[in-house]
């Protein structure tokens, strides 16, 4: 709030697209559709404010109303968004033939990400055979420290740094085995800065294993990670780590600018 | 033009909200990265207004400015909204086991899309193991004239539509195959209609064949498209519609609500 505030003094800010947005990303808390009434209280506007933005994303195509219920649902322009992203990025380009090389070598689940404050992004999702629906989704958010794309990201950063982004967040118990002591945390994120990749298991889901390499810039900095999953009832967690972290390795060097 | 002057004097629509989007849709153009006077020139406003909404854009994280070059270029944060639509959309959800089961069976590219105006809108894609960089990414835009699963959204209207769709596009040679002619353009989308589906070859790329079938709502029409791209290196077209006919039928009518 405090940040926002700042922001918003900035004479340079405009107020209007913050709210406009903030019209779109309402629908992070996961509903399908979305009444007018609802809207203004989540987005803390007005309801003629909120009428004015959905009436106008509306306009632009962005979002959608159902004659009969009246509630608005986001459209494929959102997505449309996504694949300008995905389209201009350097980097999407030149990591997308190694993660479909990957896929083919090895039939699992292969994802390209970011690390976004403390969270990670996926931009890219290969899917494999067994992946769940929202496992196949491009531009899921998911807290950087839970997965193994997160942590091999995190272990490029200074250890003052990967210390300040645990202390910032509050590890939940996705599953019984979820690591949630800070301490030993960071110690696994060292770790995957010295061997190079970062191996996780039952972190997000019970039977799931991760194991996740750096892509790096010409500056030597991880810009992304490439990680494949596995499922626990058809790869041992010790095969997966022979057989993957040299295919990995290997992929993630060779799309690195060195 | 006209439309969009209609559109600027009705009292609700906000402006200002209009430019901020045509700042990120000028990525369209397929520039990696804009400077902000030729993003001024192509948006259509002052160097002070775009200023302002790069400034804007960069503190909400959906541009992001290089230090060295003064560049704006799209964050993945884009690529968020594309998954809050895919997320919340029920027809994805219900449709992605259904594309992973297709591509599963016949090792191809599968794709889901619907239609927006003139164009179709990939929102889904399964790549298979021979896909281009292009044809991986969601969110992409085609016209739905050059391909099977446009073709077969358009055989969905009534013959004074398709007519109307036709006459507003300029069909271009994408091969030297690609089929311009309008009357025999029209006459393969209502040949789509009678077979329940639509078959392509060289339409778009040489080699390329595609099928495309529709999933239908509770009210019988066609709301999305699931294709499928072969190459005639590996499958002929005989071959494509003997074996994966069936497969795709069943496959969309068990996902349409009927």
């Amino acid at each position: 709030m405090i940040e926002k505030d700042a922001r918003q003094q900035h004479a340079q800010f405009i107020e209007t697209l913050e709210k406009g947005v903030r019209v779109l990303e309402v629908f992070r808390n996961g509903q399908t559709s979305i009444g007018l009434t609802e809207l203004a209280h989540l987005c803390h506007m007005s309801k003629s404010a909120a009428q004015r933005f959905t009436h106008t994303w509306c306009e632009l195509g962005y979002l959608a109303k159902d004659e009969h219920s009246r509630r608005y649902r986001l459209t494929h322009k959102a997505l449309e968004l996504g694949f300008l992203y995905l389209h201009t990025d350097p980097l999407i380009s030149r990591a997308l033939p190694a993660l479909k090389l990957i896929r083919e070598r090895c039939n699992l689940t292969v994802n390209l990400s970011v690390l976004s404050g403390h969270d990670i992004v996926y931009v890219m999702r290969i899917p494999g055979p067994n992946q769940t629906f929202a496992e196949m989704l491009p531009g899921r958010r998911m807290p950087a420290w839970s997965t193994s794309a997160g942590r091999v990201l995190l272990s490029a950063l200074p250890d003052e740094q990967i210390r300040a982004s645990l202390a910032s967040v509050e590890p939940v118990p996705y599953t019984a085995h979820t690591e949630l002591d800070r301490d030993v945390l960071f110690e696994q994120i060292v770790q995957a800065r010295k061997q190079g990749y970062a191996f996780t298991r039952d972190q997000v889901l019970i039977g799931q294993l991760g194991l996740a390499a750096p892509i790096r810039n010409v500056h030597f900095q991880a810009v992304a990670a490439v990680n494949i999953t596995a499922h626990s009832s058809n790869w041992s967690a010790e095969k997966m780590q022979q057989e993957l972290v040299p295919l990995l390795m290997e992929v993630t060097q060779a799309v690195s600018v060195g």
